[in-house]
């Protein structure tokens, strides 16, 4: 099988790493490559660590360029997606890497997003262990497909087994998360200039403001079968890439550290993307860069009975590119890790 | 006034650090400097950034050697200090950057060191607002002083506020916090390699096992006038020095931002060394680097009724030397900030 | 074809870069994993980034072992390769990621290391523009090959076209070079330590004592057909991987910025691993990183008439472990590509 | 002694590390500080380290406000200060931070420039050897100087020695210098983001076309006492501060390491500000961090007869900002290094 696959915003770093990605992949061949402003530019000249495609000249996204292809990507500002996808024939599968059809709550949307809300998509978490049913068959041959959040893949997967299990209480959940800078995109923001950010660790959206918090909420309600509430808060660390969360819940009374531990081996036994390290042993986020995995290790502070668990993710891989290609092969109902790596680079 | 200072342990990080405040205070000449296994080395050699101490060669840390010094800081590894302290004049000022004598009760120093329980010594964070008497008093004119740890310090003056004024529940405090590798010392471990540390975050100490958590503990329950409970979780961040914690606690029914704010503003505003930031602006560790000072911000996240309380400050700084000076200060009865500055080196 | 290759030495930082890239190897199986004082452990434990292998164990380093593999690569510390290599059947392709069999000079190879002089074998850079000959031809079907070091690779192809075209003097060679710490290995050395390397730049080995010294003189002796004499400056930068080598030499009279340019483009224009940007561009390490690939620029300074060339690579890859696997390719007859990216995970 | 200084053009980084300076110099009272764009703002939304002048508020650049103090720090983009400088009263001391005065030569000037040239003024490198003179002497009670460029800086302190005592060639010198990204300013460029910086070494400005050439080759020229050439490499580090500069130049027949070590020693063995490091050691940035020193070594490359010296400065301390507070005390008559300090923070 060749797909001729797209690539829309391509010039942001989260279409640089589905290049990337889509440049190891057996079964693809890469279609349109569109920017909005970076249209006419040499990709060279925008990722130059694209070496195999320097020469490709950069079109402009827009539905006619990318209706020639079998699947394409979007990588685009939120509030783009919508009104591009309206216009692509619906056998063309298209993968959503941002926000627009995330989120299953209008009111959620229009409580943090500034543009109208466009509707949800099946959400391309294959891993999410959910109350009822099955995440995974929601995404096979699915044609439209929403890409979770950086934030909310380690985050929920940290969290979900013990949710799912009823082991841990919905209400009290105190998250905090540090992230590589290249979560924040290209922008030309003064705080995100090397010279600001090496050295330094900064929180930002601190209070409930963020985000990713109600797509957060989401996944755990769905894996807990009942509302969730969480705190949650994100820190810049002096790295490009990466995400390490710290993700802790109070535990139902009268659960074991045994119970906990055995929620999370049977959650993610048979899922090759979502390792759970050796008891002690702690995730690094280097040890995940570049890969389709998570790094995931659980604890008990036995003192206040809280559950405390950590996850490391690559945010451009694992938390966008790589989980775009992964729903991409459930799409074409292709080996779901075809082109993936579950190994990082390091050091 | 010229104080003859020694430094105990001059050749790990906290006390370099001290030796680099002391080149800029004005009433202190440096004393003997002293080290274990360096003994005989020029300082040069181990500390290059102390340009104006190069030539100067490490004496063996013996109590013959401290004895002639009007001041002696103890930065050794822990179990050292009290054999040390027993052995030299009860006049001369003995300032402790160690852990040795800040735990109160020996079941807690036993639960988390491996050697006796020596006993406390004043608590050198002046700061500190007591449910009972004045911190700073008990340090006035005190000839044995325990130096708070980093993680502690920065901590504790985040939540102290809130417990203090009873705005918040003293038994669910969750801390994740996360620190420059110099926090580890100088000790050749594999995971402090620059290879290692570089583009990469990571957790250790997890689930209530971190030794700084009796010592926030105690600090908090002081504040509060009653027992305090905390699950803290340490994070070593790709940066040499510095601490962003993010601490939280679960708001008493009824209390409102702007009474959290109050208290915040009322505990510190006659301290120049805790910095309440404008509403809405966040520290952030580059900004006091090598400065005796605290930024702290705080919020609340109203859907789960938890304040979020975020601090930065320079580990090895207000951390560690800068505390330890301004200890000698309050001892000496010099002006309490002689010889520190309020700036950090940024960007 | 599946191809059972071993890595020896797995433990340290080239090994685990073989491992890596030997996981997305089509036509390799991977065999005995072994190291000396860390045999026995998980790999898992030693390189975490390496999901997929976690649970392998580490054999020990013996011919024993090694001697059921097709193909073997040694990452050992100088002068253990050529006992070993002594001890393995004929058949065996060995591939020598050490020093060991790399220069020509028994003089040369005692006055810089301090073990018996072993010999050389076909030296593995394909690319290497010579005065006589083919290097490439020298590697297909070897069954013994030494992978270059990785200073000497960037720097090698930066000025062979120019030595070889005869447009650049041999005697006067400046080349200054900064490496990422990975260079250094895993060592347990305090100048190594994250403390000390983040936020720092260091020279080491300065004036004609690093061992890479002899290596790319005899390289650029082999492009330029006589003796070529350079100054080596090597320095250690605040990241784990990547090497930029500037590079200059004195131009012969009269030769003109196209006749170096039209070298530079001849020499390479069939050599996918070696990229001269497009003029006015510059190479960056972060491009390189994980790729198998060089990138380079060259131009005039016209006031002195100098040559500055300037190459990035990953010292792990291309550096090392890459070159390594595109010589194993060349042994066996596969696409010397196989298995090898050419993009760099960037950001 | 009080001098009320004033900073012009403080929004940017040399500005903030003036004020830093300013703020530990005992003799000084801020006065005036101003801004282009930024005017209006407080400090601490600019430069939130400087928390003693946080609720400063940023005033209008323009010869009115500036006009009240005894002295003015210029530190804007180049072109500004002529006309700035045109409009105070002679008696007001005027140091320049930018490249405005710094060149002799008004064809240097418009051949790397793009405003109308200026003129020079006494240049504030006291410890510079001349061939004829004392540059120490130019700058006592002078009202209007120079500061030199960061690069310069480093790069002629390390060459000078030698073309002053007529050991080395003038016309061959070759450098290479890395960086912090401080040095390129504040300025919103894509490539300066933390994500493009951190983990990568890059070069810029290759083939003498980096403004800083002229500049070093009138400064070494003085040394000589005859015109030099230098071909000058400068690199991006991924730091925030610190540039180590690699400079070599051919020997003159006959010369040993001992006359060229002698004459190092001689040049600096009065100037705390320049220190030769004990013969093996090689300097660091990270010692100088902060701190008004270099920290030089020199060897012989005895092969190609190349002398090889490496400095290390802080591009914002001695780069710039120091070096104007030295100028400063050098023309009101004030030990020279009052408010300075020669220990950097480090790790």
């Amino acid at each position: 099988m060749t797909v001729r696959v797209a690539v829309a915003g391509a010039s942001g770093y989260a279409g640089g790493e589905l290049l990337r990605l889509l440049l190891a992949h057996p079964e693809v061949q890469i279609g349109s490559v569109t920017a909005a402003s970076n249209a006419g530019q040499r990709l060279g000249s925008i990722h130059p660590h694209l070496t195999p495609l320097a020469d490709r000249v950069l079109a402009d996204t827009n539905a006619e360029v990318l209706a020639g292809n079998d699947a394409v990507f979007l990588a685009l500002p939120h509030g783009h997606s919508a009104a591009l996808a309206a216009q692509l024939p619906p056998e063309v599968v298209i993968i959503d890497c941002g926000a627009d059809f995330r989120l299953e709550s209008a009111d959620n949307w229009t409580h943090f997003y500034d543009t109208a809300y466009a509707g949800s998509w099946p959400y391309g978490l294959p891993e999410l262990p959910l109350a009822q049913g099955n995440q995974r068959d929601a995404l096979r041959g699915a044609t439209r497909i929403a890409v979770p959040g950086c934030y909310p893949t380690g985050i929920t997967l940290a969290l979900a087994p013990a949710l799912n299990h009823g082991l841990a209480h919905p209400d009290d959940i105190v998250i905090v998360a540090a992230s590589g800078t290249s979560g924040a995109g290209k922008s030309l923001k003064p705080h995100l200039l090397g010279s600001e950010v090496m050295g330094s660790m900064s929180p930002y959206g601190v209070g409930g403001v963020h985000r990713h918090t109600p797509e957060i909420e989401q996944n755990l309600a769905r894996a807990a079968g009942q509302p969730v509430t969480a705190s949650f808060t994100p820190t810049l660390a002096p790295m490009a890439r990466g995400i390490l969360a710290t993700s802790t819940a109070k535990l139902v009374d009268g659960v074991t550290p045994a119970q906990v531990r055995d929620a999370y081996l049977s959650a993610y036994a048979a899922e090759p993307c979502v390792v759970l390290l050796p008891e002690g042993v702690w995730p690094r986020t280097a040890d995940v860069l570049g890969a389709n995995v998570v790094h995931l290790q659980v604890t008990v502070d036995e003192r206040l009975r809280r559950l405390v668990a950590i996850s490391a993710i690559d945010n451009l891989t694992k938390g966008t590119a790589g989980a775009a290609i992964q729903c991409l092969n459930l799409s074409l109902g292709l080996p779901e890790l075809t082109g993936l790596s579950l190994a990082g680079l390091a050091p």
